[in-house]
């Protein structure tokens, strides 16, 4: 399946099981906005592709996607807020806090950043599996607040730190969707595969930091520019344009080249690459 | 062991916890403080001496202690932040939020709320009985976000309301420590424990409501009658402070009658009553 026809069926599954939730409506109503706003829903798509090779089962790489799209919601609705990105505009949509005010998108961050534990807890696996894929998320949820934080207040300027960050903040959260498709093969290839998403999620984050400069507000769905304006360590604090989209490209054709054996996942990565890069 | 001398030795635990935690200086500093602010340790004591009547062991029961009281403080973190209930002092030190700043408080409890995951995933338990306790947390700490979000803005003013918003963000937590410890009996035994957990949580509650309206700063640790500023619903919203002072009674010695089997326990409960009360 391509990623355009992904994103509907997926959008609509998501719609599904937010609306089957046992909270209270207004709290629904919070909880549900930031992530049926929109979204390439790459993070969801990537776990469905490459659960295709591995036999991890339709149902689960579903509810793995929904609970990464829900944490990575909570977790843009947190970054969004007036003390953090001070972002007012999100998928093109008014942020969570512009719409619902600043206390409950806080709560409903929290909600959507916990509730993930839940899914996976309820896939459909081998007992024995189920407490690895809780640690490999556990492990990722922390690394993305970690990475976070540290981008907002890093130790250092360094380039090694901006690739610590960007590992931490963008890359955990595809190394788990690259991972856990493969939850009941061997640690080794587990980790090879977290190991190629964290690169992957960098090479997403250098293609996004390009455009911030780049795009104008329509285009982006949120306010371009920004990063520059708060001294966030991007790639372009190290390199001219022209050297980082070099950089990208190179990097992307690495990607490409380890993916080899997905051969359905690679024909698509080019669609995918031009599209976040468009975005 | 009785509480006062749990305290200063689960403390001591925390800290070291704490300080071996893989996470850069500057996050680790927030991240520390308001765990480290102080507290009874009530939560915390409560998985202890019940694990002594069930095998649950020392470790596992510390572990989960250490758990409940990081999830504790990052919920008060971002519960005194500007936008929910706006708590400058909280356990008589600066909230997290004067202190570092909103955006650190924020990041700080985003992960000391998703960290106990990673906690009980590490339980020195049979495999098979680390799936429930993580499913009893992920339940738990689900609750109190939503009871939180209910608590601020509630659907209706009725008694009934306020009761399931306290056994939500209030109950929940003290009924996972009560179950915690019997995770490996019976499911009943198991639900019993939680839902008199959930009583004494919201008996905890009553007699916090009292004290916010009956208390100085200096012996609240934080602003007193802040409640009734902002419209909670408390025991006080439909009772007169006789009638609810003669409801905690009742409701202790209710509670006191079913942990007849749990001798030291009830023991050292009389003198928690009046360590709550009086605090």
């Amino acid at each position: 399946m391509k990623l355009a026809e992904f994103s509907p069926f997926f959008n609509c599954k998501l719609k599904n099981f937010l609306d089957e939730l046992h909270i209270s409506k207004p709290f629904k109503d919070v909880v549900s906005y930031t992530p049926l706003a929109g979204g390439k829903r790459l993070r969801a798509y990537l776990i469905w592709e490459l659960s295709r090779y591995t036999g991890f089962g339709e149902e689960n790489a579903l509810k793995a996607g929904i609970a990464v799209e829900l944490f990575h919601s909570g977790s843009l609705i947190h970054d969004d807020l007036p003390a953090i990105d001070n972002d007012t505009i999100r998928r093109g949509l008014p942020s969570s806090h512009i719409k619902f005010g600043e206390s409950k998108a806080i709560l409903a961050g929290d909600f959507l950043m916990l509730f993930p534990g839940r899914v996976f807890s309820s896939l459909d696996l081998e007992t024995r599996y189920i407490h690895p894929i809780l640690e490999l998320w556990q492990e990722t949820s922390l690394k993305v607040v970690e990475g976070e934080f540290d981008d907002v207040f890093p130790e250092d300027e360094s380039r090694e730190q901006m690739e610590r960050i960007h590992a931490a903040k963008t890359g955990a959260l595809f190394g788990f969707c690259f991972a856990a498709p493969f939850i009941r093969e061997k640690r080794e290839k587990i980790d090879e595969m977290y190991k190629l998403g964290v690169r992957f999620g960098k090479l997403y984050q250098m293609m996004d930091d390009i455009k911030d400069v780049i795009s104008t507000e329509s285009e982006l769905g949120k306010t371009p520019g920004k990063d520059g304006k708060q001294n966030k360590l991007t790639i372009l604090s190290f390199e001219s344009l022209e050297e980082a989209q070099i950089e990208v490209k190179e990097s992307f054709h690495s990607i490409l080249g380890e993916i080899d054996s997905f051969t359905d996942l690679k024909k698509e990565m080019r669609d995918i690459y031009y599209l976040i890069a468009r975005r």
